[in-house]
């Protein structure tokens, strides 16, 4: 695609002095998610990874599961008044026999916002519909030494940000801290559906020996996401939301924040997390 | 309401060190905007300010622009399964002959997404709906000097952030660089629409002699909530995006990113920052 980087004149001022260059900035534009041909939602992303994040949106929404339930995927033609491609439309397709959300304003506003109508029914809505209930067995483990390297990791893999600042990034570690994948958007949730959505193309739906890190904060969205992804670790480097705290607790992910250096905070299944006893205070 | 935070137990991780203490969260909770009974929306938000939340948001989609356009705004009862009110819907009444926007699929997939199917459409899009183009006469001036104090002065104002870390703020000052509001949500974008409506409903609109601050970065969204206020500067503490910058050099929108220190980058209308002639270079 070659469009995740774009050039603009800067006027850029510095203590005083002025000066015009041209400045990298990511790439922002909407994607329409089609499904089965049917309008879905709208998303702001950076291009790139366009049908992963399709397909991963729609696991976070309980759409798909598993790679059996997709049939294909493909940018819409003809999305301009000439006809020519956008490449900002995607359809996905799934295949005979699985179960399609009723597409209707209701459920629209309640598919685009990822959540229900009070925080309560949010969870049962999550709890519902996952077809990856954690079931990590034995119980994934980690050590705080692994996990304080991980931002790290996460930061060095970034390609883009360096240039620009201004993305988003979310990765998958194994269980010995070995980078799987990563990705940037210029939103966090879509990041976090690429990532989801290139698994289940893999077959590798549920990721249930992997821990979920992103850059920034741990929101009920990203929760959610990796509820749905069966995810049984999500470590961020700032503050989580409430409702995530809630959603990990209800659920049985494990639930980390303000991961920077050797501090962290465990809000919810800290089981996962290897605390040595000798340490061990309060 | 006092549900701005909230205390959640945690497993706290100091260079090995191993405690457990309450830690105070920033409260998550989802609010579904509902226009003259209809529902159109929900966002996740921070609880507090809602009225204005929705007030705003449905300015930032084109259906309110002046406090005339407005009959009232309530909490919706009866919205669990008790019959009882979870303050977490609210019904945006219109006053007569505001037109309302088609609340359809295809609507609604627009509506909460705040954009349209491509770059270009999007600008189009909100060229025809703003009934604040950006008119600052005379224009607005300011320093870099002025500007270099905003991030400061934002930070001083938050006061949930710093208990919490979880916040994204927002704030409006005049050209002296006095401020005038800030507001905080888990969603900048819902900290912009929380400013925007209330200065709908105080006749503020448009806020045509202001500087927007917004603590993170600015997204296409952000550059549009702050064009259908009528804001003429919008400055961001980190990136913008290349819709973002588009949709200012489109509208005539001033667009300051990486606002650091003395450290600035304009991105579009740098009429409005006062440079001086004998710094500038290149």
């Amino acid at each position: 695609m070659g469009r995740v980087t774009e050039r603009r004149k800067v006027v850029r001022i510095r203590d005083g002095v002025v000066s015009s260059r041209p400045d990298t900035l990511v790439t922002e534009e909407p994607l329409e998610i089609r499904l089965n041909g049917k309008p879905l939602a709208i998303t702001m992303r950076t291009p790139g990874d366009d049908f992963a994040l399709a397909v991963g949106f729609l696991v976070s929404e309980g759409v798909l599961a598993t790679a059996s339930d997709l049939r294909n995927v493909v940018y819409c033609a003809g999305a301009t008044a000439d006809g020519s491609n956008t490449y900002n439309v995607v359809d996905v397709q799934t295949a005979p026999g699985v179960r399609i959300p009723d597409i209707t304003l209701e459920r629209n506003v309640y598919t685009t916002s990822s959540c229900g109508l009070c925080g309560k029914a949010s969870l049962d809505a999550v709890r519902t519909t996952t077809r990856h209930p954690i079931a990590d067995s034995p119980p994934l483990r980690v050590t705080p030494e692994l996990l304080a390297v991980l931002p790290d990791r996460l930061r060095a893999s970034q390609r883009v940000f360096d240039r620009t600042g201004g993305l988003h990034a979310a990765a998958l570690f194994d269980e010995a801290g070995e980078l799987l994948d990563v990705r940037e958007d210029v939103g966090r949730h879509n990041a976090v559906d690429k990532l989801v959505g290139r698994a289940l193309q893999g077959g590798d739906l549920p990721l249930s020996r992997t821990v979920l890190m992103v850059s920034g904060r741990a929101s009920f969205e990203l929760a959610q996401k990796a509820v749905m992804a069966g995810i049984p670790l999500l470590a961020a480097v700032s503050a989580p939301s409430s409702l995530a705290v809630d959603l990990a607790a209800e659920t049985g992910l494990t639930l980390v924040g303000f991961l920077r250096g050797s501090s962290m905070n465990v809000y919810a299944g800290e089981d996962r997390v290897v605390l040595r006893a000798a340490a061990a205070q309060g």
